[in-house]
């Protein structure tokens, strides 16, 4: 038997990427004395006020990966997205005609379509940055390691993985030329390379295409014919455009071609409200934001019900807008090759129109966390070699995780179509239209209820029975070859 | 308080249609003490050999209303649609790739895609017309009208529904000028007409047309853009075509803008074929059947695997071409107007893409039977007036079961478009297409696991709290108006 990793030694991970689920990922594995360093190619966070919203159900995830994690979540400001009020405290979606404006004295009245209730506290949310920075705490300092961005990843059939990072501290121009083997620090041991990589870089994911080979096509996510603007509006200019109820709580304006979502945020001092509009052309631009006109914007929704045209009207003049990218049209074939894997958007990155995208990060991490907690218990102990134990662990996670993520992809992009539905702008197709919400409601049901203890078991047996099964095969093949 | 039905007598209803569900519906009433009558506009039941199948939730449901249902159902040979073997008795369905041919040496290997498990005696198959003749049997002769052809039904506010019948036994060209009011016979009673009406008269419902509109756009079913074909092959003829397991288990061949469908039948002794075609024109015949070509047949699945062109050479010269219509572009906004109701086909008449359009109509049979078995158990007890006891038992069956229907409608059209899917022929997509098996799974668990019991409670409190909630209004007027 050759060992080719040090067996004697604590597992060594480099988590390429920074972000929500590669810093919830790096705290779970820590919990399971696994050795962890995390490579982030910005210089710190950068991002200020973008939010982000948990379902409960995602919540109880974190809490099974790590209860500091939820305590950072709360610490930094999370707020349930539906204050309710005091008769009924859950968390409600609504969903609303926002094009029809019905004849009546009240201008504010729209026709009520659809109400989920999401439960107690169905969804929290926060500032992404003000989470990350609770996230980072949680973290010895010296093992995040910023202004780093991958440029190869190398798994050979022995030994250990290699990562060469551009240094980013260099300018952006001359990366090319200056690119360096980055030493990689675990703690205080000094590993030139990690036993196994797991890459959380997002949708524009380096590792994988390390994983997939660059030229395959699910390395250039597709464009979803969808743009977003975003606008924070003060709660009185909320509420004198929508009235108090809608301003209040969470309302999903639909509509022929484009909807209008918002929510209270900062303790109800502010709406965040987004409008996504289809989009028949190709986006051309290399960056996924570019500056956005308000004309644009009034335009698309000129036709609409008054308080929606209200609410787009207290847009600044300039402001950014968003192509919406997801993995939909080339989904990967596979999360793992080796002991490489990818997680999160790096894996399926989603459109947002479920709220949903980084919830099944976070299930990605209770998964991983779970299958090192097993191979940290069990490696070391004859049979059962490093190399064979991670190389299994990703495929149980691949078989996992794939079916659900990729799910997902698929799920936003339906729900958006319902949303957009031309026939909400045709009173002799409305009973047609309204026929999507079951649909939308066992959609939304499959993501809040997700049964992560059968995961977790299913992810646990499935580790074990592989792993028997190839130790049973090498027992055999010992035997023939004596 | 003015009683404009007989009070004192029992409910009288009329059921319109005598398929699977008005038979069903029928044997469900006679069982809680309704008096029943039914009119069939056919002579008999001509139809030959058309197959159809249940799932066991719906037997199950059967059993529910009458456990002679069962019984009848499987005295008319009704069998497990698939036999499995010894070691796994289960029903499964399967999804194979039926257009790439691999390049293998054995001609009849084709890529399995999916499979799920619809557990023991998961689907029941008989012949429709054995299955009617078995019901029939339950129901007293006198009950059971043949010939009779609704012309126009009349709800007044007050007193009984009126029913006008073609008499089926006049020439189809006169029944305009010969029209006349059939006396309706329940048992030895002699009423002129119902106290309520339900039709279960199908997709062509004229019972429909009445409740909403002659001019209503859910009066003209739509064409969905996919013919059927249908074949009984031999089994021997079946096993040399596709190789024994595949012809002795159900498969469903998928691929571009088309898919090929079958199953046993017959004891083992044939196979029934179904192939679905899309096809962009409309449909210009009054009939939803014609005469068909085997060329059309042979030329859409020219270019597919070995398997699903020796199926599909196995058909005569000369077949029938099923044109699939369902109510998806313009479904019925209500099931119920006053005391006449819809149910089954006439209700949300769906493409068989599920193989559940019955099913769900036996679900509607269990709603309205518990909703009468209730009323025969309160009316006649003052404050309760039959005539608002039978209104508010069809707005909550209206209440209880549009939704879940409608979606089988949607539902039934969705995973046929993922049976067309193009990418089935464009292997870089093949990751993509493979897609639709969790949503899939999800369909057919949604259909397959259907909570009943929960459904009868909910019929019944709803029924419960309607009529008090009424009843306390209109106890509340009288007191007001003394």
């Amino acid at each position: 038997m050759q060992a080719t990793l040090e067996e004697e030694e604590p597992l060594t991970v480099a988590i390429v990427g920074g972000g929500i689920v590669g810093l919830i990922l790096t705290i779970g594995l820590l919990k399971q004395n696994v050795k962890v360093a995390v490579y982030e190619q910005a210089q710190g966070f950068r991002e200020i006020g973008a939010g982000i919203a948990f379902t409960a159900n995602a919540i109880r995830c974190m809490e099974s990966i790590d209860q500091d994690i939820v305590t950072a979540l709360r610490s930094s400001g999370s707020v349930a997205t539906s204050d309710g009020n005091g008769a009924d405290p859950n968390d409600y979606l609504r969903w609303i005609d926002g094009y029809n404006q019905l004849n009546q004295d009240d201008p504010h009245r729209q026709r009520m379509l659809y109400k989920i209730n999401a439960g107690l506290r169905g969804f929290e949310g926060c500032r992404r940055d003000q989470f990350l920075e609770s996230l980072v705490k949680l973290i010895p300092r010296e093992l995040v390691h910023y202004g780093k961005r991958l440029e190869t990843a190398e798994e050979p059939t022995e030994g250990r993985v290699q990562l060469k990072f551009v240094d980013g501290s260099v300018a952006e121009a001359d990366a090319g030329i200056l690119t360096t083997l980055v030493r990689v620090q675990f703690g205080s041991s000094a590993n030139l390379s990690p036993d196994l990589v797991i890459g959380c870089d997002g949708i524009k994911s380096r590792i994988r295409a390390v994983l997939l080979g660059a030229d395959h096509p699910a390395c250039n996510p597709g464009y979803t014919h969808k743009v977003a603007y975003r606008t924070l509006i003060p709660m009185g200019d909320a509420v004198a455009a929508l009235g108090q109820c809608k301003a209040q709580n969470q309302h999903n304006h639909v509509g022929p071609y484009a909807h209008l979502i918002h929510y209270p945020v900062a303790g109800n001092k502010f709406i965040n409200a987004t409008a996504f509009i289809s989009d028949l052309c190709d986006w051309k631009d290399e960056k996924m934001v570019t500056e956005g006109k308000k004309e644009d914007l009034t335009s698309a929704f000129a036709n609409w019900n008054l308080c929606v045209r209200n609410v787009v009207s207290l847009s600044p003049e300039k402001l950014e807008k968003w192509a919406v990218f997801d993995m939909w049209e080339y989904p990967a074939p596979r999360y793992n090759k080796g002991r490489i894997c990818v997680a999160g958007d790096a894996a399926h990155a989603s459109s947002p129109h479920h709220g949903a995208g980084a919830c099944i990060g976070v299930e990605d991490c209770l998964c991983l966390t779970n299958l090192f907690g097993e191979i940290s218990r069990t490696v070391g102990q004859p049979p059962t070699q490093k190399s064979q134990g991670i190389r299994t662990a990703f495929e149980v996670y691949n078989d996992v995780r794939r079916t659900r993520s990729q799910w997902l992809v698929n799920s936003s992009r339906r729900v958006c179509d319902f949303y957009h539905q031309p026939e909400w702008a045709d009173e002799s197709k409305w009973i047609k239209a309204e026929t999507c919400f079951e649909e939308l409601k066992d959609r939304s049901y499959k993501i809040w209820n997700f049964d992560y203890t059968s995961m977790i078991e299913e992810t646990i047996q499935g580790y074990r029975k592989k792993m028997a099964a190839k130790n049973n095969l090498g027992s055999q093949l010992g035997e023939f070859e004596s």
